[in-house]
């Protein structure tokens, strides 16, 4: 089957426009769930669905649907689906989610072309809020489509000035009716950047993943002293921010640690605030998040055992207090077989490789996996570098990658 | 020489009202430059140096300076003056400050009320902005005294919002005349809250500093890479808060190894910032500052060179760069033999034990030690807790530390 790189490029670089922030390396965008920049990007491709003979509708919570009903099909059969998101992180790159929403196009636009027959529909789908970064935590239109998440409980979740979901959506004219149903797919599959170097390391044009990562976040609290820097004497300090610094290094060689059993093991402090954060003021505070992922959710245990372990450690070695919850705590998913041989025997067929590995993100097809066989490709990532202007897919391997999507599809939709 | 415990506490509570904040322990209060609290103290002030028949002048950066020439005194021979400053840090405490202000307004009365005719005036001083919360880097009316800083650099010091200290002293009514020419004093001193352990761990009244501590201070940057963090393995992370946390703990060490040599070496990392602070992102850069103080000059560089060696070895074992810029530099100042002889010889006329130490924090002081004999008088501080509402000091104790002033006062003006 023959993937129109020029006309994938096409799109992607029209979506690239709509919310594009002026960098000076790479290409950025923002946009943000509800913005001007995500309507006229939702605006395009409803556009584009259109051009191709794609019936479109909107869901409530503003997940969109382009269905390709050939006279081949039985309407009534439970249709093969694919997708990604639209929406980015602030300042994020051009791939991350709009290539599994233009893959998955260009895929139909492939079949047409190839004079393929589906014996079901297939349906193309850009889901709301996968970042996270306006509303809630992220995921919230595949959460709905799967019932993780109800409508209303979706169209509640409010930004940080309080303004509703479901008001964004109605701002940007794209609150719609009903609700995608994922449990009615026949089989789903997302193409997405990898976010890593594995597939550039081995030269491969996509991966095909075995399952996603579990994750627990937990918050970490230290309590010391806030005293003053030039009239404490070292030994009478009670310093919450060197206390933290000794955690964040034994959570890193946890981690580094625990991979040489389980190689997807990672742990990460990514946000840590110090108060007061005066310059001539010892820390008498620190907050921190833990983010622990594995495939193997024993593996993110162990991890937070040692955390753990350090805390209490520290507690003993320094006058300061310390306190972790756990918010947030989430198993691994394992992808479907049907789909990965799907993607495999496709990949075959093109004469492309495909590599078996696991996802350390979290992802829409996550909650689309616990309704029905759900499989998620990966294209390769230029240094592994994601959420960023400098994320980079070369038009060829993001060509390649829609090919093996396009013929996974296609083989999905015979029978 | 009577000192009247119950004034000196009650100018020390009605000044304490001012710009008070409510604490669930202790007592907290907000003075910064320029505002209604600041305004409400310096009124309160002024009063009191009226009551006790003290000439009250305002200078154009808003310094006050309350001037006794009994009859005995040569009205044109150099003042002998003492004071502090009224502002505070943000929930600061009642001490900081203000008892320097009011101990040496209660020296004069309990020289009037002794009897005792001074050969010289007596000024009583309070600086502003010396805490540098709202307006520049703080010691600012000192500086201005000192000829260290001119009157319209100082007054042209814009605040977070771009309002000039001139205006903010307009607005207030503190804006007056001329300059407080420290130089002209015959000799000052300053008593200020210890804010250390040093005075109640060895049950002594007051403390007579030796020197002021020098001080050095950098700013600190570490670049790593900005990705994924469960996309992103162990091994191929660039973690910039990582990086940061190892130096916080070397310059932790680097000062506690050095305190075996010099007593007074302390190092800290008070203020900390990471970029871009999410749960599920990999720290791309941290930027952080570095306070590094001591009595001897050279040990602070032997501290800071550790500090760089630090910054050398990450750089080696780590995929991140470092940049160390070194934007503050002040060498230690030394206290005049005569005003602390004065001072210790007080303390032993009134049967009260005084210790030689160091002062960790930079004081008005510092500036006005450079054009006149000058010294700093400690009063202890429970727990060494400064800038914050559990900051205390006795009554009795600063009754008694106030009698070690006045009577270093009064033998200071006798000739």
């Amino acid at each position: 089957m023959e993937i129109n790189q020029h006309r994938l490029r096409s799109d992607l670089e029209s979506n690239a426009e709509f919310g594009a922030v002026p960098t000076d390396q790479g290409h950025g965008r923002t946009v943000l769930t509800g913005t001007e920049a995500d309507r006229r990007a939702r605006e395009f491709l409803c556009e584009r669905l259109r051009d191709a003979d794609l019936t479109t509708t909107i869901d409530e919570v503003g997940n969109i649907v382009g269905r390709w009903t050939p006279d081949s099909a039985d309407p009534d059969a439970p249709a093969v689906a694919t997708g990604s998101h639209l929406d980015s992180v602030p300042e994020g790159g051009i791939f991350d989610g709009p290539l599994g929403v233009y893959a998955g196009l260009e895929s139909v636009r492939a079949m047409q072309d190839a004079g393929i027959e589906p014996a079901r529909p297939v349906e193309v789908v850009c889901f709301t809020e996968e970042e996270g970064q306006r509303f809630g935590g992220g995921l919230i239109g595949s959460a709905v489509a799967a019932g993780d998440m109800s409508v209303d409980e979706a169209l509640a979740i409010e930004d940080a000035d309080g303004i509703p979901l479901g008001d964004a959506l109605v701002d940007i004219g794209y609150c719609g009716d009903g609700r995608v149903d994922a449990s009615a797919w026949d089989a789903w599959i997302e193409l997405h950047i990898e976010q890593a170097e594995r597939l550039e390391n081995e030269n491969a044009t996509a991966g095909v993943v075995t399952s996603i990562v579990g994750l627990v976040r937990c918050h970490v609290e230290f309590t010391g002293e806030t005293d003053h820097a030039g009239a404490t004497l070292m030994e009478e300090r009670a310093d919450a921010l060197a206390a933290a610094s000794e955690f964040v290094l034994d959570v890193e060689a946890a981690a580094t640690e625990r991979q040489t059993v389980s190689e997807a093991a990672v742990a990460t402090v990514g946000k840590l605030d110090v108060s007061p954060n005066a310059p001539n003021v010892i820390p008498g505070q620190v907050t921190l998040t833990v983010d622990v992922r594995d495939v193997a959710y024993d593996s993110i245990e162990h991890i937070i055992d040692e955390a753990d372990g350090s805390l209490r450690e520290i507690e003993t070695e320094r006058p300061v207090g310390t306190a972790m919850e756990r918010p947030w705590d989430r198993s691994p998913v394992e992808m479907s077989k049907r789909c990965r041989d799907a993607l495999h025997a496709a990949g075959q067929d093109a004469g492309l490789e495909t590599l078996d590995l696991h996802s350390g993100a979290g992802h829409d097809t996550m909650h689309i996996a616990g309704v029905t066989d759900a499989a998620l490709l990966f294209a390769p990532s230029r240094g592994g570098i994601s959420h960023n202007p400098l994320e980079w897919t070369d038009w060829e391997d993001c060509a390649d990658a829609t090919r093996v999507l396009a013929g996974a599809l296609a083989e999905l939709t015979q029978s």
